[in-house]
């Protein structure tokens, strides 16, 4: 019943098919599991862990910020969505009915939410009187569901867990401000946790969300060129506002609509870092959402095995009362190089070695995911060296994924080119538009690229739209999305 | 535009009206609010964060001891419930049925899950092979769905979010194990947080959740001598095993059934928590669990009010980087006893005063929510006698709890004297009973009272059936329940 001693990964290069890499290697690494019920996934322990590492930081970013969370109703009644137009078009096609419940057909129907907006706008309006009761900041966690018709592991499911804050103001200037600050707040947490460098900007009104007057989003780009849109901030103007009679008494005593926001990211951010730092080897996962950040190795011949793994464990208790999350595999039935190629596919960053001469000399080696550095570091420095792997292996996956966005970002001025960009060199394209939706479809119908976002900082404002020729409003970032 | 002066609670009397005063007490302290649909309820931030801190103190138990949390589809097939005739018997009256998404009838009918036995049970018997892949130790954080007819705030909801422990063992000794030992963590939980004293037993039959072989529950008693189930542990056999097909390779190379278990508790417990704690004042929430355990208000007239305030912040900095969880109120539009009315009603343990004569002399004033005592407190020790003052709210409340519950509970050897402890004296009755379900029925039928639990540590053990007069083989635990 051993184990094979050959490690075989299994594992679809990337290069050979990248879609069947991703299944491989979240399959492989025991993240999901599909479900019976279509486009349903499973959370397997190692993929939820890696959700809660996100939930908890992204909490405490939320509460500092003032937001507190609360809980809706998941069901929202069909003539909710009828009261704000683009929000029913856009979603009516995606939504899932209740229409029997408790052994009787219900008198109307009920959507199962796939986004709050309708439900928070009801419940706002009743709480919401005075310019005293503003602003109101709160976030939901849920799961939601909308019917896609294709899909997609983490990516895009449909049903997903996500988080939507929901806030409400008095008025432009302060909404518009908590629009830019929670997306700020994305990008930070994205780039200095999951190590995704993104493009933050404003969605062209084709791309907003159902319902906002401005989105804005932070984009990635996947190892196959993809982009994903991992997180976005809506701001709402009084749209819900006028639907679902939010108002209140202002400071000079006259009834105004409130300015809400929406912001929302979700389970897709695991899909995104996989799909930016995974290699042929697995996953390669960023420190600071590791279900485990340190697997530990005991080597060497059976005479000292035990003695090893005696000192391993010693190890072990100090790294984890320092709150690393840390295992020990101390199996004997496989060898030390099949475990080594198992925690790389499993994406551990960090990789300690102990071995019978180790000991003697009072050292152990740490090996990183990314580079494969290795480090023979003293046993007593043992929680400040492995703290500063973990946080080098932080910078260097994300050095990595900045150094191949900008290796495969593209500055273009035709269709061809743009069409070239997708294809043989699969990236990002900067691209200048007029403003019109006509040239904006001519160029998914051309090239297959949609507008991801107008960013704040684009490399070069382009000064042509490059469909039409006419001048260019906007620099815009065009490519293939998930 | 300022606040009243004079503070009304608005709130019924618990003598007269306990579910008037129920109402009346979680509305007006902010902790929900009805939502358009039946039965579901709002978890208003107040409210939530309560359930966050029950979910961080289970989480770290759950961890303790091996458990992992997970993330299944919410979405059952209706043939998964077919599977298993006590679990389809049991929850299919109370199932919502999707029956069109992305605007297509569905084939099949899909449940909302009102508990996830079956859809786990699916994935179970993909997932265990062998010997080796046991035990399976998941647990999960969801929403559940069950269509009520009744429905009470917090306490039974159409909607409502739990956890849903599920395991999967070699043996019965293991899972049986695995069961008692989730029990005892519920019971500790509930009674060192919640300070909520609960009766650990043995559910009659009857009383079974649907699809277990044994079921264990945590009974609490409410202020108004009914009956909440706050936690239940169940021993499923290999009943799901035997639905699902979850079979594995033993040690002795021979296809087995795993025996598997599950365990749930949910934010019922945010209301048996009110209805145990509360009073004719509002509110009384456990220190481990108050959103705020300590208001600060500083008192004293005008001209030295901005120095009182300055302390005030510097005392609140001092208590929140102890990670006590305070707030400071320092409106001047409300008189004081305004504000102590105010956060009694609102539950919080702690009450600091501050007043410029205190500051002279370096002191503060501590208030107990529960018994009212006031102490005087030197500054310098401010963070440890507010650390004790909450652990002594907390131990108030449990011993005050406990006292209720004893001044309660009877000993009765009639059907008559089981009414008069149901109706008059409002509480639960300790009765033999003979095992046969028409006693069972005839005592609910004549008294409103439905058996709770077998105690494992009674008061006294009964020698013949209360019923029927024949000999007792249990003794049990009757009270009218929510």
């Amino acid at each position: 019943m051993a184990k094979d001693k050959q490690f075989v990964t299994e594992i679809t290069p990337q290069g050979e098919d990248f879609s069947r890499w991703y299944i491989d290697v979240i399959k492989k690494a025991d993240l999901m599991d599909y479900s019976p019920v279509r486009g349903c996934i499973v959370f397997k322990p190692d993929g939820f862990e890696i959700w809660e590492h996100i939930q908890e930081e992204m909490n405490r970013r939320f509460k500092e910020t003032g937001h507190r969370n609360a809980y809706f109703p998941m069901f929202i009644p069909e003539s909710f969505f009828q009261k704000e137009k683009d929000h029913i078009e856009g979603f009516n096609p995606e939504l899932p009915w209740v229409t029997e419940a408790g052994g009787d057909q219900l008198e109307e129907r009920l959507a199962i939410r796939p986004t709050s907006e309708t439900m928070i706008g009801h419940m706002y309006s009743k709480w919401i009187q005075s310019y005293r009761d503003l602003p109101v900041l709160i976030n939901q966690w849920a799961n939601v569901v909308r019917w896609e018709k294709r899909t997609l592991p983490f990516i895009r499911t449909s049903e997903f867990l996500w988080q939507e804050g929901h806030t409400a103001h008095e008025n432009e200037t302060e909404a518009r401000e908590e629009t830019m600050q929670m997306l700020e707040i994305y990008r930070d947490f994205v780039e200095g946790y999951l190590a995704i460098p993104v493009i933050t900007g404003q969605k062209t009104p084709s791309e907003r969300f159902a319902g906002a007057v401005d989105t804005y989003s932070i984009e990635a780009m996947m190892k196959d060129g993809r982009a994903v849109q991992a997180g976005t901030s809506h701001y709402l103007g009084t749209k819900f506002a006028v639907a679902f009679e939010i108002q209140y008494l202002s400071r000079d005593n006259v009834l105004e609509y409130v300015h809400t926001t929406s912001w929302g990211t979700s389970t897709r951010l695991i899909g995104s870092m996989i799909m930016v730092h995974g290699d042929d080897r697995g996953l390669a996962l960023p420190p600071k959402v590791a279900p485990t950040q340190v697997i530990m190795i005991p080597i060497g011949p059976p005479k000292t095995r035990d003695a090893v793994i005696g000192r391993t464990d010693e190890l072990f208790k100090e790294l984890k009362s320092a709150g690393i999350r840390v295992r020990v595999d101390d199996r004997a039935d496989v060898t030390p190089g099949w475990k080594f190629n198992e925690y790389e596919m499993r994406g551990v960053p960090v990789r300690l070695e102990l071995g019978p001469r180790d000991m003697e000399n009072g050292v152990c080696v740490l090996v990183s995911r990314i580079s494969g550095e290795k480090k023979v570091i003293q046993q007593e420095n043992l929680v400040e060296e492995v703290q500063a792997m973990l946080e080098q292996v932080h910078n260097e996956m994300f050095e990595r994924a900045l150094k191949f966005r900008e290796d495969h970002f593209y500055s273009v001025d035709t269709l061809d080119e743009m069409k070239a960009s997708m294809e043989e060199k699969r990236g990002f394209a900067l691209a200048g538009w007029c403003g019109s939706e006509e040239c904006e479809s001519k160029v998914k119908e051309e090239t297959g690229a949609t507008s991801r976002n107008i960013p704040f900082n684009p490399a070069e404002n382009k000064q042509v739209c490059i469909c039409c020729g006419k001048p260019a409003e906007h620099t815009v970032v065009f490519a293939k999305a998930y």
